[in-house]
Formats: C-alpha cells, sequence, structure tokens
C-alpha cells in the first residue's frame, strides 16, 4: 500500500496515545477511523472531530473500510484481537503499533497473520503523565524520536510507509531497530527511568517535603506519576532486559555510593565528569 | 540590623548564585558590592552593573561598606575566610550565605565569630546546570523555595532579614530548619537525586542512545551535568546524611526489583500507585 490522502486510518485505542495520533492525523486531513470498547472515548472522539467514524465493536462493515490500522492498545490484548477479527480486514492493508515492548508479541503476531496482511511495529518516545483521549495532544509528537522495529518477514514497502507515518505525525528523529535492539534500548532509556522515578518516590516519609524540594527532585520523579496497569505489563513482559539494565544501574549507584563511604573525593570527580560529558550528547540532539 | 533601600549589600563569590543574588538586588535598587579573587568576575559585575563596587582583595575600606555580607563560595572556604577577615567587618553587620549544607560548619563559625557580628545560614533551593557570572539569572528564584537554618546563637531580628531577603530575590516558599534537619532534607531531596542521576548517565556505553531517547532519561540526568568540584564537596561534606539517604533509595529500588523478578504484578501496582499519590503532593505546591 501507499500513503496518500485517500489512505484511511483506523486507531484501534482511543487512550492518549491513540488519541493524539487521531488527532493529528485528521488535522492533516486524512480519513481517521476509531475503535475502542468504551462507548464514551468513541462519543467524544467523534463529537470533537477526532475521528470522522467509530465504533465499540469490530465488524467487516466498519474494519474493511481501512488501508492502515495501528494498534493503540495494551501490548498483552493485541495477538488476541488479531486471532479474533483479522477475519475483517481488508486484504493488503497494513498494521502497526505503538506498543513500548516489541519482541514478546511481534513474532507470535506475524505467525498467525492472514499472508496478505503485514505488520510493522512502530514506537512513538512521546506520552504525557495524564492518560485518555481527553488529553491527547497531536503536539508531544513534535520533536520527539520515533522508532521502527520490523522483522525479516517485513517488506521494504511497509518499513517506508511506517517510517512516513513517523514524518507525517511530527517526529524529529526516525530510525529502525529490530524488536530485540528496541527492548533493550527501552528497557534502559525508558523502563529503567521509570523504576528508578518510582523507588525514589516511595523510598521513605515524604512528609512536609514538598515545600523544601528544588526542581532536581521535581524533575526526577514526574514519571512517578504512573499508570499502573500499563506500566507493571510493560515491565513484565520485558522482564530480563529490563533486569539486566536495573542492575547496570545498581552496579553504578554501588560504585558512587562506596567512593563516598570511602571519602575518594577524586574517584567521586571523576565520575562526575564523565557523567557531565556523555549527558551533553542528548543536549545536542533535542538543542536544550 | 534592619533591611531597607540603604542597606548595602556584599556578595562574596561571583559564581552563578552569587551573580544571580547580585543582579536580582541591583535590579531592586539596592547598593550591591562584590568580592572575587577572580578579576574577570568583578570586571564583568562591574561592566554589566550587577554590583556598583567591586574588589579581589578583602580590606577594611571596601569590606567596612556593607551592612550585610553573603557568601556564595564553597563552603570550606568560608570559615577560613572569617577567621582571617572578619577584622575588616563593620560592627552590628548580619552575615548569611548560600550553601547547600550547614551543620559541617555553622557551628564552628559562630563559635570564632566576633561578638558584634551574627551569622544565619541560607539556602536558596535554585540552580542552572551551568556555572558563572554570565550564566546569572534573577530569574531562577522565582518561585523556588528558600530555607533558613538558625541556630540557638541566632536573635530573631537576623533571622528576619534573612526571610526579608528571600522575598525580596523572589521565593515563592520560605521555611526555617535547624540545620540538622536542613542537612537530611537536602542529602535526600538534592544530594541523592544528583548521585542517582550521575549514576544512571555513567551505568552503560551510551553510543547511539540519544536519538532513541525519550523525554524520561533527558528528565532523570538533566542535573547529572554537574560542577563536579563544587558537588562532591557537597556530598563529602554530607556523607553520612547522605548515605542513609542512598540507602534507603537501595531498599526501594531492590525492593521493586525483585517484585519484577518474581513477576508479582499486584505488588508492582501497589508501589506505582503510592508512587503516583505521593507525587501529587509536588504538584500542588508549584501547580505544575
Amino acid at each position: 500500500m501507499k500513503l496518500d490522502k485517500n489512505t484511511k486510518i483506523l486507531i484501534i485505542g482511543l487512550g492518549l496515545i491513540g488519541g493524539s495520533y487521531a488527532k493529528s492525523l485528521s488535522s492533516k486531513g486524512y480519513f481517521v477511523g476509531g475503535l475502542d470498547t468504551d462507548r464514551k472515548a468513541v462519543d467524544y472522539a467523534l463529537k470533537n472531530n477526532i475521528i470522522k467514524q467509530g465504533d465499540t465493536i469490530p465488524s467487516a462493515d466498519f474494519i474493511g473500510l481501512f488501508d492502515l490500522i495501528i494498534f493503540a492498545v495494551y501490548p498483552h490484548t493485541i495477538l488476541d484481537w488479531i486471532e479474533k477479527n483479522q477475519q475483517f480486514i481488508k486484504p493488503n492493508t497494513l498494521i502497526s503499533d505503538v506498543t513500548g515492548i516489541k519482541s514478546c508479541f511481534i513474532y507470535d503476531l506475524q505467525k498467525i497473520l492472514r499472508q496478505d496482511l503485514e505488520f510493522v511495529g512502530a514506537h512513538p518516545m512521546a506520552g504525557r503523565e495524564s492518560s485518555g483521549i481527553e488529553n491527547a495532544d497531536a503536539g508531544i509528537f513534535v520533536g520527539a524520536n520515533y522508532i521502527v522495529t520490523p522483522t525479516e518477514k517485513n517488506t521494504e514497502d511497509a518499513i517506508s510507509v511506517c517510517k512516513e507515518l513517523g514524518e507525517i505525525l511530527g517526529f524529529s528523529s526516525i530510525s529502525v531497530l529490530s524488536p530485540e535492539k528496541h527492548d533493550e534500548m527501552i528497557g534502559f532509556l525508558s523502563q529503567l527511568t521509570h523504576t528508578i522515578a518510582v523507588s525514589l518516590m516511595t523510598c521513605r516519609d515524604m512528609e512536609g517535603m514538598a515545600e523544601y524540594s528544588g526542581d532536581s527532585f521535581r524533575d526526577l520523579t514526574r514519571i512517578a506519576k504512573i499508570n499502573d496497569e500499563m506500566w507493571s505489563e510493560l515491565f513484565l513482559l520485558n522482564k530480563d532486559k529490563l533486569l539486566s539494565q536495573m542492575d547496570l544501574f545498581k552496579n553504578s549507584f554501588d560504585k558512587l555510593y562506596n567512593h563516598i563511604k570511602n571519602g575518594e573525593c577524586e574517584k567521586i570527580r571523576e565520575i562526575m565528569r564523565l557523567s557531565t560529558k556523555e549527558r551533553e550528547l542528548f543536549d545536542k540532539v533535542k538543542g536544550e
């Protein structure tokens, strides 16, 4: 398939990310449909012109309208949905997703997928502390990173369409990684950071702390406000890779702990200089 | 002393914080002087109307001009400076500081301080990743927290002037803590967060990571760009309290680690719900 102004796009799951995809694509003139088991989310999206057509139950009449389907649902539900409902999908439809983990379901999904359909994974590296379509915002993708995660089963054409979708949504950096490499990366950059923020936020009695706090504590705990249903699932589906990244952090933290304990000033400063240098790489990309 | 428009204020140490104090107070019409061993910093401050008068060497003629002296220098230098130069200070002058740790020097300083002088500690909870007077910005204090740390030796009058100074600088919350309680609080809210950021930034090879990063990693490592000379000193001068806070975090992180390892979904979600609830307390204060 080719992505053009006639491409009809179905978003399955009208939450924060699905809603933001729909909002962005609708504002750019695409025909966007929405499927969500929650009638209120569908009605909200219709009423606010986030989607043109919506439903709560999959059917051939509705699903069959679309050329591109994007899953914006909890990872564990995708496989099941495909098994039950792929019969309704139009031949040659491209399917993608927004899921934060990949290898635990992509290979299984590609195994059961109809031969005339194609699934290419994608991960928009953007989010919000608030959830739900009411908080949807097309602006969260602008300037952010987008990762396409193809497997050997994918065609160059489908990968291209996925990348193009990222460009349309306004991502500034679009890259390609294998599902495994993606999961390792995300285990570090996204999941480890969330385990740290949550652990910091819950490590002691916080009575009266807020009025003494500077920006650093706020920065480190912004993501401690977390969707427990989604993130516990993401953590457990990527368990081994996440635990490896947590081990790396633990070793690094213990090393600094021991240098402080032993009063080894020069060793502490050495680590700080390295950390300052490494952090600069992250400035350049985002132009902080 | 009383703080009014005739009060002459001397800032010792024209770095980022000292420079920002001077900038803010000058813009509000106070007569501000600056002392710094670095001639370039003094010249820059004079040229940019950040101070009215400046010098690189303490003398009776210069130091004797001022009614309020604020130390914005490395903690270990304050005691030594007072020992050598308090002879130049005018009787009844109030002395304060901006240092990030308190109990390690305040009691010693008050012991050697001339009877006709008074020292009250204060800590502006604001900063920047960049240092030096060129980056001074009066705006960093607006909306931030300010802590006054008196001891039993301090008078109500002097504590009031210190609080007033915080108001003039634009801090939104001004509170009072003992030096010990301050150091424990800061060990948690500020120092622990810096040990975490630095450990995260240096825990693995970062090759190519920047282009896959989302906001969470950037947020958690913003403060990993760090002044190694100052922070290593702050860590080691507050060693025992910092290590206790690091222990609390380690226990919390290990707990979450084990729940993930054991696949204990409900226990992970319980921690996340607590973390979400606790983080909300920090929203309210700053109006995020």
